[in-house]
């Protein structure tokens, strides 16, 4: 052990996963753009950063987990960036949650200064992160990958291997985030459906969670729609809208129509324009109730 | 013990739901229109009737398991039907899975006869009702819910109740089925999605039923479409439109719309236009291999 | 000339209809369920009939302009009606909206009374009908539909034949009332489109128009809608949705999945939950620019 | 008179445009990356230029028709461009449908070279283009809209001005082919409706195109749909597709939810999907009819 690697981005996902490397016996540096998120892991003896190449060693681990395609791309990308500093034999794993595409160019963009493009993304919010019960699927070359396993174990409860071809990962968390937009959508619609029929939606939930959908996803979101909790944001509504956007275009490019994303992107989008970008993501499902003509509650914890 | 109870509709839910009332102790009395279907439980020491009537004893019960509103409305009010003959006091215990409003008037009916309609539709295929694995959601007055309440507890694994109004079980029924279908529609454009990125949608399903979607639905669904299984039906793609269309219709009356009921509506309707009425419901699928360019393989055990 | 014929249903389309019949030298006997609506058409000379079937002569001519399918089926088969009235070498030519597959069914009924049926729907809203400029769909035996020709003749602009079959002239009655909903669905989105960019609604209306959708449908609800002019009812937002449910019901007989006559159920559908079925039917595109997070303007006029 | 202009881009649109120029009296420099295009145009008296920036003169004008937004964009900001090369007072007419933010974008960097950006997107297909017929929809400074005014006047029947904001123009022309698209599939799915219901099309195309939908789209299309003819492409369908991505892309950068242009992305992908990407944009609608379970009839003229 004693092995120092390096973390960039510390939101409410970095963190906990940056802290159960530490736990793990890793040393970190960390970087993040805004600086006094790293109070709490130099706390626990991570070194931090002023600049993000600084994370990086020649020839070492660097990890990132960022918002989106063009945070990740602008800090590889970048004069002087981590990749230029990690070069020959170093390895990049990159957590985000980005399109295929951009895997694949940043991939190649890796590959001209030596560095290894690891695909990692994770299932799970930042509850399932801080009890190290994410789930990861990796994709990239195999050698890297074996040799960061030991670092994706520290991270989750499970890895699932998707192969060489890099973006295999990012299209797979893909079909994950669809789904579970999809579930949410579909659950609301059900939900408003039982309420306009004179049913408690909590009741609903809670069977459907206990028989035929025991599982987390509709588990904790069934229950987070049938009690209109949606204001603490395990994450966004923007960002899930930016999920699937991410599967529609990639969707586009190859030839597949997903008629639902398409209807959750309009869904989501409402939820834009109606001012819930920084609600919990489940927030769209208001959209339903309005359009049933039912006016949303207030909060049940106010 | 040893009560008497009816039973009519002998499908292949029918069957194995009766075999496990005789296996918990009760003498039935059995009917089915096409009388050949009663032949194994007449072997285990079920009487066979030869009118539907005949299965009921005054102030008795009888349950019913048809195929839809039409069948089961017709044999409850045709002439000297098992209605009139159970009389006051007797209960019948519906467990098809019809509309509300159906369900609705024919309590209004069963009361000017002395009867208690119980709605308790159940959630399962034909194996978990052999395995005696049901989920039954009843609804309708409590007293009779709580007389036939060993009746149900012979047939599931767990019973839900959804209070005095006897359409609520049916409108919750709805619901669970029209989850079912938009997860099979989600995961059919998930997989074709993976597919066509060049990912085995094998791995996928399997990756997904063990992590966030670890639940029947997922599991055996997605299996069932990663391997493109569609030939023998344990749902028949035809009863699923049926229940789709119960759902659009009583989300009609109640106001709801329910834009994926509504897409899953048109995807099972080309399933029917395109000759798929008598496969798995799941063969629906096909029309997104179809629209994304994809040729049906071959069956997998052909 | 100096025919009398019946005409039963005087809404706001019946009465221009009756009054164009007497301007072309009929006698009208004619019969409403609320008598008051009559009084216009008794000072120029019309009977005003008690019971329906009074506006019936044996083997002659009655209109109907009725509301809907049950409305009309109610007033055909109650004991003593207008049909049996009517009796051998009697026409019923029946101007409403409704399915095809009613059409057939009255059909058949009026058939066992030596009646004939002649569908013969009509487009147009209550100005057209007043302006003689209504258009004309005509289906049913050739015979009667000839003989019935003056009479057409006299209600509108132009008739078009849809040949023997019965149903026929209503299936493409729903077409047009589909495609008008859908172009008010268009209309609605690529106006609510123009204006969160920039660019006023009426003169994007104004230029198309003009130019390629020089046709009524969209230079008057074009306008309609940009100037969100929603409250006097040319056709009712209820009655828009019971015809968008016609083309449905009969699309699902055929097996015709219609995406787009699904989406306009939805749309409609909220327009109900959000109590606007009394609104003209383009008052379902204010569901469009709340989804946009625009706020409903304040009537024009007031 | 007897202005030189410059002209880029000569494909089917291209080419009539630029000689109806010549016959207003223009004298043309023209360019196309496949030479051989502008052979016709030598003939009637243009000059060819081998490079896209020899068409400029300083302070003159240049006109582009481009198939998209990164053609243009690369024409317009290559080293040594036709934009450089107009410099101060130089205006550059661009007849590309675009998107607003590209028009904008493009507008910005004109205008550090004192070039005027002018969007012209023109409504009509190649036989209007020749007819003079097109329908053009201006933006930009009013002083340059104004000087070119002659010159857009010689190429259409009507212009029609939305103000200095240089995208609305591109707005509009969005507005205009989402309509036309929208009124492509729902005659699409009422006309497999009809069919289906045993009525000949073409009959109901024929009604409806003298009747309430009496314009081109309506009567052009309807036609073209209802006798199956695809395959000579006036606009192909991946352009179609290129246009309604357009769109939706816009609407997602303002929030506005558009779910018949989400519809109209699945139905068109699905027919690139299935190798229909140079068909006429209108045989998208066979996915209607094979949905419907018809198959595809063989071409009229074979």
């Amino acid at each position: 052990m004693e092995q120092t690697i390096g973390f960039i981005g510390l939101g409410n996902m970095g963190i906990p996963i940056a802290e159960n490397l530490m736990k793990a016996g890793y040393r970190l540096k960390v970087y993040n753009r805004t600086a006094s998120k790293a109070a709490p892991l130099a706390e626990q003896g991570a070194t931090v950063a002023k600049h993000a190449a600084e994370v990086a060693e020649a020839g070492g681990i660097v990890l990132t987990m960022l918002a989106d395609d063009s945070a990740l791309e602008h800090v590889c990308v970048e004069p002087g960036s981590f990749i230029e500093k990690l070069g020959p034999g170093g390895i990049h794993i990159s957590l985000s949650t980005i399109a295929p595409s951009t895997a694949q160019r940043l991939a190649n963009y890796h590959a001209k200064h030596g560095v290894t493009y690891v695909a990692a993304p994770v299932f799970g919010r930042p509850e399932a992160a801080a009890a190290k019960k994410l789930w990861v699927c990796a994709s990239g070359p195999s050698a890297a990958r074996e040799k960061v396993h030991p670092i994706l174990e520290a991270i989750g409860q499970g890895i699932f291997d998707f192969g060489e071809e890099v973006g295999a990962a990012n299209v797979v968390k893909l079909c994950g985030n669809f789904l579970i937009a999809a579930a949410i959508e579909a659950m609301g619609e059900s939900l408003v459906f039982a309420e306009k029929n004179g049913i408690d939606p909590r009741a609903v939930a809670d069977m459907l969670g206990k028989t035929i959908f025991a599982c987390p996803v509709y588990q904790g979101y069934g229950k987070q729609i049938a009690e209109q909790r949606f204001e603490s944001a395990g994450f966004r509504l923007a960002l899930g809208l930016k999920d699937i956007n991410l599967t529609l275009q990639t969707a586009s490019s190859s030839s597949v129509p997903m008629p639902i994303a398409s209807l959750l992107h309009d869904r989501w989008l409402a939820g834009m324009a109606k001012g819930r970008a920084d609600m919990d993501w489940t927030a769209a499902t208001l959209g339903i109730a309005e359009d049933a003509g039912l006016k949303p509650k207030p909060p049940k914890n106010a």
